[in-house]
């Protein structure tokens, strides 16, 4: 398939932005338009960006997973697994994190990853096995000391003693963007152990995470696989470095 | 004394704007320049920002309190509480969560308070019994049923309970937007219960909210007073109504 990944998912994304941007902050965007596949709620706003993101990528006829409508089988031998914005309830409550998400497999291999972050305009890219990107130039974790490391933590109860062997914590309500913090070295660490996120919110951020160089497991300490699925839910645990990561997984299984 | 507070704060904003946003989300912003008057780290970008906005209240000769230089008086009856970047961890990161503020008071009284959100342009402003507005539009808060509330809570464990008590949590790391946010309705609640914030960070953000409709009192649940001091810490409840501020408080108590 002769299909240029970086153009036509960055070209989807912008078309994204141009229909979403003017319901940001908007009572509008958060209106109950129906419920999704796993059971929940499908706001407006979600709606609106998925049917945009359905009938751009029709004339692919590649397979799609998506939040709202769930697994939709073309018989081809490529996924597209995309949250068109992630973050929705930042963005219909005009706290500007959010993002769109794309994440394509070729069978369960990750080939192409790209997130596109509304309110700076930053594009980040995953080519697996090529490096992590913003913008078009490469971008590293940061690994710092614990004492200095800023985490994304987001938690029920379980685990709780990671907020006192860091210096800073952050629940910024996009989980997607948080990954892409972390790649870049704004975040050591990103984890949920609610049993709340799913291949949809995740697989572009994973993608773009490890390609900078950072490591993502399950709460066990086993590699985070995703699945081809709308409906799974995971705990995930990234981060810039092994220590960091033990000191999570140290907290977590307690 | 005949100033336009309105007019003088939101072009200060706008000065501030211009000079450090080309700094946004690069190294050279976090980089340590001396000491504060608490004995913090000064960044380059609090110090870049902080000689801004001195440098153009000087002319109108009233007494300042900023986060950096502490406390300047000039014998004004009138003194402005200051925080020209309030979330300077976020700024230096990346992350798109970060404000100009500006309280004015007539001696213990405010008078006028305002927050200027760079990412998004909003302009937030506080009229001691008049309101509080954004972009020149009234603005309320909007309490909900605790298991609808979403809440920005920072804590280093104390009160903890409260995340099974509400639906959504939040840290994003700049306590005078989070405020705002509780102000047009996107928090229901801005909890701080690490004897962490100080006037500078949360004396625009505390009159801004208080006009919308929140109540703001502190971890005993007493009117929380704002002095005109660089150095005091405190602790913050706020919230959009009373039920809200009776779960916190109950938790914080335990």
């Amino acid at each position: 398939m002769e299909v240029r990944w970086n153009e036509v998912v960055f070209s989807l994304a912008k078309d994204v932005e141009r229909a979403v941007m003017p319901l940001f902050g908007k009572p509008k965007a958060g209106e109950v338009v129906g419920t999704n596949v796993s059971g929940d709620v499908t706001d407006y706003v979600d709606r609106v960006s998925e049917d945009i993101v359905l009938e751009r990528l029709r004339p692919l006829g590649i397979n799609v997973v998506s939040e709202e409508i769930g697994f939709i089988d073309n018989g081809s031998d490529y996924t597209a697994v995309v949250d068109p914005i992630d973050g929705s309830y930042n963005f219909t409550a005009g706290i500007p994190i959010f993002a769109f998400s794309f994440a394509l497999f070729k069978g369960e291999k990750p080939v192409y990853g790209a997130l596109y972050e509304f309110s700076t305009g930053n594009y980040y890219e995953a080519v697996p096995g090529k490096g992590a990107y913003m913008n078009g130039e490469p971008i590293r974790v940061q690994p710092k000391p614990p004492e200095k490391a800023a985490l994304s933590f987001y938690t029920r109860g379980r685990g709780i003693g990671i907020i006192r062997r860091v210096k800073r914590v952050r629940v910024l309500g996009a989980i997607a963007v948080e990954l892409a913090y972390l790649a870049k070295g704004a975040l050591q660490g990103v984890v949920d152990v609610r049993n709340y996120v799913r291949p949809t919110d995740i697989a572009a951020g994973t993608m773009i995470a490890r390609e900078a160089g950072a490591i993502v497991v399950d709460d066990t300490g086993k590699d985070l696989k995703i699945r081809l699925s709308a409906e799974e839910k995971m705990n995930l645990v990234a981060a810039s470095d092994q220590r960091t990561l033990d000191i999570i997984l140290e907290e977590v299984g307690e």
